[in-house]
Order: C-alpha cells, then sequence, then structure tokens
C-alpha cells in the first residue's frame, strides 16, 4: 500500500473568513479528517482501534502557510507517517492546489495511542506485530520542511486576556472540547485590523489536558518578545486554562498552549 | 436540464455533537452548498449573478426531521425550486440516507435576489427573460410534505437569555455574522440535558436584518406555550436582537427570528 495518501476538498462558501480565505480552524478540521482516512485504510483508524480498546489522542499541531487557500480553490493534503516511537507518532501533511500544483504550506503533528478504559498511553510497536512501522516514509524520502514543534513557556508576566463559557457546538462525540474549536476560540480574541493587516504564517497548538461541556476557559497571553514594524507582536505565546478561580486551583489547569506567529 | 439536483456528503467526526449526531448548523450549512450547487449549475450561481451586480438572500430556513443523520452515514441532499414569485423563490430539500433511502426529512427556504449596490431586492422574474421559471417543479410535480414557514411573534414576556459578542469566527466573506452561526449560538443556549432527553424535530429561523463583527447578539425568548411530559418546553420561539441597551434603541434591533420544535 501506498505510504502517502491524498485527501481533497474545496474551499467552501461559509468556510471563508471576511479576508475570503479559509479559516485555520477549518483548514485543521481537514488535515484531522486526512489524517483519519490515511490511518483507516491502513487498518489503524479510530474505528478499528476502538474494537481492541484503543484511539488516537492528538498531541501537538503545527501549521505553517505561505498562503491559505481562497474561496472555491481546490485543495489537495498529502499526510504521512514520517516516524513512530513506542509512545508517539510524527504525522506530516503538504497542502498545495489541486489545479496548478502551488504549495500553500505544511504541517506536522503528534499523537499518541492510548487506552479507552484506562486513558493512558499505549505501546504503538506492540499493537499487530509493529504494523504500524510499514507505513513509515523517513525525512530522507519525503521532506516535511517547516520547524518541528517548538516549547511553549508561560511567564509570571502572562495576562489573562478573556475567560469564555462552553456550550453544545463546542463538544464532540467524547464530550470533549473540540480540538478546531480551540483554534477558532484562540483566533477570536484578536481584533478585526489584526486579520486585515496580517496573516499566519505559522500556527502551533499543543494539547495538554481535556475540557468538557460546562467547562469556563481563560485565555492568558505572554507579552510578545518581538514586534511587527507596525507595533504589533510578531508571535505571540497563550494558554487556555480551565476553571480558573476556583478556591482549590485559582489560575485553573492548562489544558492548552498555543503559538501564533504573524505575518 | 434535470429540475432536481443531489448533493452528497459523509458525516465527518467534528460534525457530531456529543450524542454522535449530526450538528444543525453543519446540516444547514450542506442545504446550503447544495442550494449553491444547483443554482450555479443552471446560470443563477452568486458567483453569476456578482457580474451582473445582484446575489441572493437567504430570507427563511425551515428544516424538520424525524432522524438526524449520525457520524459517518452517507447523505444525499435532494433540492429543487418549488415557484417563483417576482421577490422572492421557494426552495426545497428532501434529505435521505445515501446506502438505504431512508429519508431523514425535509426543508423549506425562501430566498431574495438583491442588488449589490442599492441592497433592494430584485424582480426574478425580470433576470435574462424569466429563464428561472424553467426551473421550477410544482408540489403535485414534486411534493415537500413539511409545513410552510410560521410566522414568528415575540409578546411582551419575551425575556433575555443572554447575550454575546461577536469575533473574527461568526462573519462570513462579506462582514456579515454567517446564517450558520446564528443556528449555532441559538442551539448553545440550550443545556446538555436538553439534547439527552430531545431531539430538534423542526427548527425555523427567519432572517431579518444583518449584523456585522463586533456586535452584541441578545436572545430573547417567548414563555412556552406547551410542555412536553417532562415539563420542558415542546417549542420555543426566540428572537436575536442586534447591540440592545443602547440609548436610541433600547430593545435593540430583531435581526434573527427561530423557532424550535423539541420531540
Amino acid at each position: 500500500m501506498e505510504k502517502i495518501e491524498t485527501y481533497r476538498f474545496t474551499v467552501e462558501p461559509f468556510h471563508v473568513d471576511f479576508t475570503g480565505h479559509l479559516f485555520l480552524g477549518v483548514l485543521g478540521n481537514h488535515l484531522l479528517n486526512a489524517a483519519g482516512r490515511h490511518s483507516h485504510n491502513r487498518g489503524w483508524g479510530i474505528d478499528q482501534l476502538n474494537e481492541v480498546h484503543y484511539t488516537w489522542v492528538l498531541s501537538r499541531l503545527s501549521i505553517e502557510l505561505t498562503e491559505m487557500p481562497a474561496q472555491y480553490e481546490h485543495v489537495e493534503v498529502e499526510t504521512w507517517v514520517e516516524s513512530v516511537m513506542k509512545l508517539f507518532t510524527e504525522r506530516n501533511f503538504l497542502i498545495r492546489n489541486a489545479d496548478d500544483g502551488r504549495i500553500y504550506g505544511y504541517a506536522r503533528s503528534i499523537w499518541a495511542m492510548i487506552d479507552t478504559a484506562s486513558r493512558m498511553p499505549s505501546d504503538l510497536l506492540a499493537l499487530k506485530d509493529g504494523d504500524i512501522l510499514h507505513y513509515v516514509l523517513t525525512p530522507e524520502e519525503k521532506p516535511c520542511p517547516i520547524a518541528k514543534h517548538g516549547r511553549i513557556r508561560l511567564t509570571p508576566a502572562a495576562q489573562t486576556l478573556r475567560t469564555i463559557d462552553t456550550y453544545y457546538s463546542d463538544v464532540d462525540i467524547n464530550g470533549h472540547i473540540n480540538s478546531v474549536k480551540y483554534i477558532e476560540h484562540i483566533l477570536d480574541l484578536f481584533p478585526r485590523q489584526q486579520f486585515e493587516q496580517h496573516s499566519i504564517r505559522r500556527f502551533e497548538i499543543a494539547y495538554k489536558a481535556e475540557s468538557y461541556l460546562g467547562d469556563t476557559l481563560t485565555f492568558v497571553t505572554e507579552p510578545a518578545a518581538e514586534l511587527l514594524d507596525d507595533g504589533t507582536p510578531a508571535s505571540l505565546q497563550l494558554e487556555i486554562r480551565k476553571n480558573a478561580g476556583k478556591a482549590e486551583k485559582p489560575d485553573g489547569e492548562p489544558i492548552v498552549q498555543a503559538h501564533i506567529f504573524w505575518a
């Protein structure tokens, strides 16, 4: 079986922002669909893992773009597995225009396989006699020319930007706030002008813990270290904490970290 | 050319709620895509109308379901035009399972064509010598066995449930709050138990005016006239008003009305 699989989609009218470009959250959703199809077709889909009481958990996602697909454009996403370790696997993506082949960008992701009962990570190499290793394409065989995930670390100088409640539309079939919704809520922190004057060059997100319907989410940002020409941050590190303000854990529990690089 | 067009989609993992069924807003998005493709293929797409400075505006949408499609199901949406008047056209939808043909439900919608400069409604029969009449399928030729849109009218007994701010993810390419997002925000008014114990039998929405990024939306509901066995409302009428609380217009401007019937 081919190690690379190609997933195609068209940029729909309701999936573009006011600049006419695909919402980053919707792109994230397409990447996850591409990953789901690739793994399913190789016997490693969530549905197949569920039968043996395992599931995939997304740990990190980094997307780097020179251009964001625009309304009605046809897009192809190639995805492949770059490496498999005992507790993690790296999956990469190439995002290009299906008509003229120009490359919009790349993405990297890290996944763990967990036991659905214990919620603990499981040994990827032990399942099906290491079958997953058959699908690995090394960086020499298929390069992914963007940096690996960086480290995100907030200091005591970090400040709370906003706290929101979570509702019905935020949660997935498992009752968890869905990973794409976090991306939407993060981008909603920025004013209109940010998207008029800048575009997202790179977006990194790390999923640390789960949150549930009814949890409050507090968005905390680190002061920017570097500014663009117009005085706005060149990049911004932020953390989402759940249920801050409670007596036991006044700062809340960190559940998501992100780092956004603007161009 | 065939008067009916069929649009196909699969219910994606991130498009289902915690019960494993398609989000109503996502279904609405698919219906609008089906409408867009049907009209485009007949020379009446938004892109084609834009060239002559017109565009479609959705005025009403009513969806009635006996069952909501579940994760991974294959769905077919048939759409056709039921009637054309001078300033409005009625478009209907049939929603069924693509594998076994069982019918999930139907939908009705009403559209106006407006002049993009004046934002005033235009004569549908005057454009292209009444070409649009070629695509009409009367109720006798193609029945749509659900009620037409009802009238939604709030009384002074209506009460404010929630006020929210609007952000980047809420707006479409025209800078308006997108019609699907209103559906999401309306369903977010209900607690978890509502979706655990009930399902939406019918959902009506009427779009009265536009709102923009940064507008506040106030959700006002009418006390329920009829209750289900467990004491929860059998149906609920509500209105979304923009920018309430300002001195000139303390109640805000009504922009959307909806009526939800629970089973």
